[in-house]
């Protein structure tokens, strides 16, 4: 098992060279052992049939957070189920703000919240994960 | 209230333009009253950080035939609530099928189930999604 | 539509001679607008096959809780939707405290958080809902 | 690892002698690996404080079904998450059925789909949720 500030660290480097980061035009901009914060900037690209900014677009930033977090703690961890409240929608040119907090981790399963939130502390998402950390036997 | 057939072709119509079905490469293949299908190209941009597919895009593609689906037998309605059961990784150049069926369409809410498989029939996830009317008191 | 503290003041009165509340030992000890704390006293009678306490229990006064905040905002409301992890367990004889806040009040949808612990604060499990107000159009 | 077949037994056998399951007035009626029907007589008591069926009493039927059936594929597991839309209400004196399917058993996670319906075959909530193997290492 890999030290915490070592998971830290190459979890750090990875994320330079992240390709759905860098296609979906989000950043990782702290991380700590059990927490992660993911912004994103929602492109024109992003809208749906009905106008909206799809909300496919806010779980993945979410999820993006989720991601970091729960690989901070047991690394590697891959989800094994997220649940998401959509509360209010993002537009064009929002700039959302995910944030995940590790409530539960274990040897053999680990429980995460996220929150999203725009540029003017709107709240547009909350959710919840379940994550399966895949090393524990090694 | 617009007419089953007429939410259905204005749908399709919608489809061909949406700026978020051509940035992440899904097409609607297809839409009945309660039903769509859409299918999503796995793209080498869509790896995460531990070389897999990232999350957020089987969700994205499952969200995009939940929102078609719920739209068709109640236009607009808009998604409050999605929960997913990740079951198996995607892989780069996987070809994933979404389909989404409305179990429960009702004036005030709607509940869905999606699956997503890819292009070997194998199980990639299954998720349920609960959507609002939003035009009812029109 | 009723008054906030005419609301209050109905359901407090029916939680006194409510049926399930008596026969699972659940008490509302605490009611405000968007808040309700309930607890349980673990019986014996709850014990599963693995002898431990029955995971339906749990969710049981998670959803009184989740009842009684969601209706002091939106009387009547009806639940369509929860989600549950379960973080630790629960112990014959726990005392165990179900908190809820509504985080989103709406006219069409509510959203709701639901904590779990046990006479010792330790954390039993964690839950988020989706209420439908049923009188918005009389 | 126990065989399939002894599990089944020990579960079967003690079904007979649990607790909850009298108290609550729920039946195993069928296991097999990998499934669970569970019935349930919804009691006077279970009414809540708006005279309806109380929702925790639908969840505590589904989770039954969910514990054996989870149970029969991966002896001891434990559900770490579970989630559940309400589709109609449970009267008094319904005849409640709870059906779960193990959809994918796994050394690290189960993950199952749970019907409820009452004695006319009208739908009244789907399920879904996560179990943890907790012997896997032994």
């Amino acid at each position: 098992m890999p030290e915490s500030s070592d998971i830290i660290t190459e979890l750090n480097l990875r994320s330079k060279v992240e390709p759905i980061a860098e296609f979906l035009d989000m950043n990782l901009v702290e991380l700590s052992p059990g927490y992660a914060k993911v912004t994103m900037h929602v492109k024109q690209e992003y809208q749906n049939f009905n106008n909206l900014s799809f909300g496919g677009i806010i779980m993945a930033v979410a999820d993006q957070a989720f991601a970091y977090a729960s690989n901070s703690t047991s690394f590697p961890s891959i989800a094994s189920q997220f649940n998401i409240h959509f509360i209010s929608g993002a537009n064009i040119n929002d700039k959302l703000v995910a944030e995940c907090k590790v409530i539960r981790s274990g040897r053999r399963v680990g429980i995460s919240e996220i929150t999203v939130i725009n540029q003017d502390n709107k709240l547009i998402a909350k959710a919840t994960g379940t994550t399966i950390p895949i090393s524990q036997n090694k």
